[in-house]
């Protein structure tokens, strides 16, 4: 039996300003997927390991979602077994269900020698997201696929596209091991903002864009600023303003919200910025008795990729 | 007496999706000011030449009002005499008093020696900009003193700055004679956007600066587009929708409202595009008894200028 076994990486959608427009990925850390063909038309998944819960049910389950939608566009009858191995919990902020979604798109794609544009495959990989939140949306399922810093510009029509970024600049993920369903983080966002706060926030895009295609980390920084989704979604985090403020003084290039949290993100520039951030981040979460995981991670360039 | 005399080019502001955030200034077409140093400590308006009828009360004209402040944060009891020409007509949308107001700005601090910097003079203008529409904006001012393409990226505290864009860019105004008052092109603004307005938005205007960027003439095209403003703007501008249409099927990059209108304009990369536009709008408006100026410009990247 022919098999094929990928890799997609966790991402950082929103990126403080960017409601559901910008995103990026992360290095070193996603899900894997072994696709194996199989005789008949179906999709079976064998195998779930690591941190999330999954239904097993293929009409229910992200990866067979999308990949059942991919075959249906493609007017194929093809069958596949699937090995799913999950990094990224469920509920973390760091695009769980997209990296699901993402790494089946990709790894049909591969298996069928590359019929489809990476640009499309965000389009089925999108129906898988929408399993997950209701919603199709893209701004993680585009940087899981893509790699590096995307731009939905547009969902009707689909236009999304990659930006250059300063290939120095580090993240550092702060994940407090408490869940927030992306369900309960959308239904406190209002359908209406002020324009006053709107303005604010595509003046901070245009410098968020402008910041990293022209490498001014001092420009990131102070855009890296939500005046719209921050001030909702930040109760939903425990001691998210704590944490801000420790990671800005230590230097932190902006601060923000990673997805629908609680995993919040903050740019670097230095290892010792950051060594020193992920070492406050487990005081500060420590002596309040919740569990964190932080770590440091460079942009990923790649996006999904095809493992030996 | 000394003596200095200056120019300060005409602008576009909110290019599109950039409400309140973006303005880029226009080449040869501007207002002069001569500025003449007085004896006295008095503000003295000599002459007003050209197309605006604007009050001669220093405490009412945007350029003494702008002056006055500029003297008054540098503790300078200076008088002076001012003679303005006026090319740029009140209500036009093309800047006309942030061009008053940068041409002053500019020309006291080029008389005094350049104690101020380039972005600072942009706060003084903006005190000429308040009397003019009652709130202190930045988006013409800006770019009729630095040149270029600004973005406003934050009123508090104030952060302007330049974005790179193509050369060979070019502008079409067209500018039928009927007035808008910006005071009611404002109030016609609602207060609440939806919010999944405000996303379109700022994802155009994401395309909209890293297409100007990374010259990329197809996503600038795409990225001009106004989900917030146009839809209740353009009802004060007469056969807006068909110059709109004409201009993009002539294969204009994007059409939309210079500042709060009624001039409209829209990208173009040839001289033959841009001839027939100016043609089709000469057309269009003739036929419908009004008259229209229409030319096409370079994007001036100097901004204000001392001239001989």
């Amino acid at each position: 039996m022919e098999s094929i076994k990928v890799f997609a990486p966790a991402t950082v959608a929103n990126v403080g300003c960017g409601y559901d427009i910008l995103g990026f990925a992360l290095e070193g850390y996603g899900d894997e997927l072994i696709l194996t063909e199989r005789q008949d038309d179906q999709l079976v998944i064998k195998t779930i390991q690591g941190v999330a819960e999954l239904p097993l049910d293929p009409t229910k389950n992200v990866s067979t979602v999308t990949i059942s939608a991919l075959l249906e566009d493609l007017k194929l009858n093809k069958g596949f077994d699937l090995k799913i191995k999950k990094n990224i919990a469920a509920g973390s902020g760091l695009g769980s269900s997209a990296s699901s979604a993402a790494a089946a798109a990709y790894a049909v794609n591969e298996f069928l020698g590359g019929p489809i544009s990476s640009e499309e495959l965000i389009k089925f990989a999108m129906e898988g997201e929408r399993i997950a939140s209701t919603k199709a949306h893209a701004d993680n399922v585009a940087p899981s696929i893509l790699g590096g810093f995307t731009v939905v510009r547009s969902y009707d029509p689909l236009d999304v596209f990659n930006i250059p970024y300063p290939e120095d600049l580090r993240v550092v993920i702060i994940f407090p091991q408490v869940e927030v369903k992306t369900s309960d983080a959308k239904k406190i966002i209002k359908e209406q903002v002020k324009l006053s706060d709107a303005i604010k926030q595509w003046g901070n895009v245009a410098g968020l864009v402008s910041g990293l295609i022209l490498h001014d980390f001092e420009r990131i920084g102070k855009s890296l600023q939500d005046v719209v989704i921050e001030p909702v979604r930040s109760y939903l985090i425990p001691l998210y303003q704590e944490m801000k403020t420790i990671a800005l003084n230590v230097g932190a290039l902006g601060f923000s919200i990673s997805g629908s949290g609680p995993s919040m993100f903050c740019f670097v520039r230095d290892t010792s910025e950051s060594s020193l951030i992920i070492e406050r981040a487990k005081e500060l979460y420590g002596k309040n008795g919740i569990d964190v995981i932080s770590f440091v991670s460079g942009i990923n360039n790649m996006g999904a990729k095809t493992l030996d």
